[in-house]
């Protein structure tokens, strides 16, 4: 069987196939549906027990008490003192670059603002944060530091007071990389527990662990199916679903470069999804044979060939616009633009979680310490959603001061709109402001 | 039957009284939920045909075609020059307030920003309107003109190509200013089609009804349950809860205008809550005094004094602090202060969808023309989410364009971490970019 399929648009069932690959299913199972809302009941009911509970039985982890599942600010700081000291410096290093990203979203988009009308009347908008925060850091084989970075610092750097981090720790084995980046991040509470059990504490509230306002952060198939339930509850960021990069690429980036952008993606697990598009059929050619070289050398090679089998593609398009245009119908979470002029194609493209631009940006730099954030739209909703970032720990009020002499320029309008729509006090709310 | 429970923090009782007050529970039907989920599945699988039955079926509306339930440019526009000319002028003015607010907030906080750090690397945030967007707006009995106004004036602000409005017409009869509103708002296509099965077609698409992006706008429980379902699918703005009102008034409004403040709020359903707080006892018992005088003028009289019983308070606290404290605890959709001093208040309001400062400013004024949009967040949500706005038109796409020489200082840091996570292959992309 082939290492990757191949694909030209030029194809008479290059639709047909292209549907094929796109199909991913967000459909939850519905045993895991029921299973959740059972759990979510419980923890909603019996509180600090149902957790101690579904710990013990999940983790495997039984404790006295819910004190045992409180990490410290203590135990934090000496994860942190504890890991090597290259570790502990990249840390640092992303998490500074990572904080001057978001400090400047917040700058240019997170600020309050008002201003009066030719009435005198005052219009604005007022800026806050949310008072409390849950971050899900999942735990067990798929932990990523990277993650408590950026849920964390951009919940920091919008001022929320208190966040809280949950991270299951099966059988009670803590990974000191998590810890310490949720030292480097400013965590102000965590606890070891996971899955549904753990949002719903979070959501609910229990006697030791506080209602949040948001939950943001990936999970399993049982916390997305938990975050979606209590959506209205708390806020929630969005259900993410297995990780995608698409390469769009001019011919002119090294080879091996692009395959292991390709691999980076694919070796998360094996529903990820790696495309790369080319109008130079040469040039697919020769990442093809990169791909051949390189992937025995990689330790995750049996995750990165099911990912690419079950879901990647080469496919050669009949110029860049093509390209982009088929892109924009994918709408990636991860976009590179690997070519020579990449400033000339980022205006056709719409839809991306982020842009990749040119051969010296791999996705795996944007990852980790870029500065942007890497919890990015998959699954198409690019098309209507964004990046994690501090709008998702901000909300914002509308400002209305109405001046005497503007309140009988609008109570006319309001009015006679109120009367049309039949709501009489209303109308009479507005005229009562009239002289 | 008293009018209105009266309470007072200073009361014995006050807690639980006030927690029984907040009650109200978001979980919807279990039944409606089975129902919905039976529809969603029938439209996307039967498409056109799905939709034509329900409407039938639903809203006692039988055509030969899905063309019978367009309703073109030309209807809109008809509607609108067979109004009567004071409320088309009142649509008018309305629309040129909102848009002029919609478009300072697309300025303040809508723009795509980048900058380059001190190696040369680009990074930035591009923000695009959303394609295309479903708005639904309610039918019969409840049918409001201005959230035609409020859903499509912000997409239009934000750029969006292709606003599509659904409206159920029970019995085929057409709202005359609904459509006249959507002509003023710019609606480009427009169906007579509602419930679950108009959000169906809106999220999956239909052979005559294009697949949107997004899908806004208030409806009954249906409508919401369907929105819930298909989130994720594409993008839903808040499920909404009954309306609210929370007065905080330090007794130097007359009491007749915060009496129909209160009222205005209550006359929108059973279900709807006003509450007024006061440190001021004699002008809580005025207010009082004067709901129990204008009530009777009130045609909506029945609906306002089932919904002031079942879920309305004038309570009486210590402190207009104390009241500025209780209110964050409710986090109400629109937080009047009725005070002479409203700048003086405003700081200590965390969170709330609409914030009217000052006597002049009726919340009703807010609904209609001040400005600001009326979709605004319910049943505590303001802790966590916002108005409706030009930005739930927009998403954004973080840019990164990794200079040569940012890649040799950023390669060093993602090697380190990626090897921590043990991720090779997206250590082996940082490292082929380092010299």
């Amino acid at each position: 069987m082939s290492l990757i399929r191949q694909l030209s648009t030029a194809a008479a069932d290059f639709q047909t196939e292209f549907e094929r690959l796109r199909h991913w299913s967000a459909e939850t199972d519905a045993a895991i549906e029921g299973r959740v809302a059972e759990i979510l009941a419980d923890v909603r009911q019996r509180g600090d027990a149902a957790v101690l509970d579904y710990t013990a039985r999940f983790d495997r982890l039984t404790v006295d008490g819910m004190a045992a599942l409180e990490i410290t600010q203590a135990d934090l700081q000496e994860a942190l003192a504890a890991i090597p000291a290259a570790q502990r410096e990249a840390l640092q290093a992303a998490a500074k670059r990572v904080r001057a990203y978001h400090e400047r979203q917040l700058e240019a988009s997170g600020r309050s603002w008002s201003y009066r009308d030719e009435d005198g009347t005052l219009l604005g908008q007022k800026v806050t944060p949310l008072d409390r925060v849950g971050i899900y850091v999942p735990g067990g084989k798929a932990a990523y530091p990277s993650s408590v970075l950026m849920n964390a610092i951009p919940a920091h750097v919008a001022g929320v007071q208190e966040i809280i981090m949950v991270v299951p720790t099966p059988d009670g084995v803590r990974n000191p990389l998590v810890l310490a980046a949720a030292a480097v991040a400013g965590v102000h509470r965590a606890f070891t527990i996971g899955g549904a059990q753990a949002v719903a504490a979070l959501a609910y509230g229990t006697a030791t662990i506080p209602r949040v306002d948001k939950i943001t952060g990936p999970g399993n198939a049982y916390v997305a199916s938990a975050k979606k339930h209590v959506f209205g509850q708390v806020g929630i960021d969005m259900i993410a679903g297995p990780s995608e990069i698409l390469v769009i690429a001019d011919g002119t980036t090294p080879p091996d470069w692009v395959a292991m952008d390709l691999f980076s993606q694919a070796e998360h697990d094996e529903l990820a999804q790696s495309i790369l598009l080319s109008p130079d059929a040469s040039f697919l050619a020769a990442v093809h044979a990169s791909m051949e070289r390189l992937l025995p050398t990689l330790p995750r090679e049996a995750i990165v060939r099911a990912s690419l089998q079950g879901r990647g593609a080469l496919i050669h398009t009949r110029s860049m616009e093509e390209a982009c245009e088929i892109s924009n119908s994918i709408a990636p979470e991860h976009l590179e633009i690997s070519a020579a002029e990449p400033a000339r194609w980022e205006p056709l493209l719409r839809h991306a979680g982020a842009i990749f631009m040119g051969a010296y940006t791999s996705e795996s730099l944007g990852d980790y310490c870029a500065g942007p954030n890497h919890v990015l739209p998959t699954a198409s909703t690019a098309r209507f959603s964004s990046p994690l970032g501090v709008y998702d720990f901000q909300k914002r009020s509308s400002l209305i001061e109405v001046s005497e002499q503007g309140a009988q320029v609008l109570g006319g309008i309001a009015s006679t709109l109120a009367h049309g729509e039949g709501l009489q006090a209303h109308a009479r709310a507005a005229e009562l402001r009239l002289k």
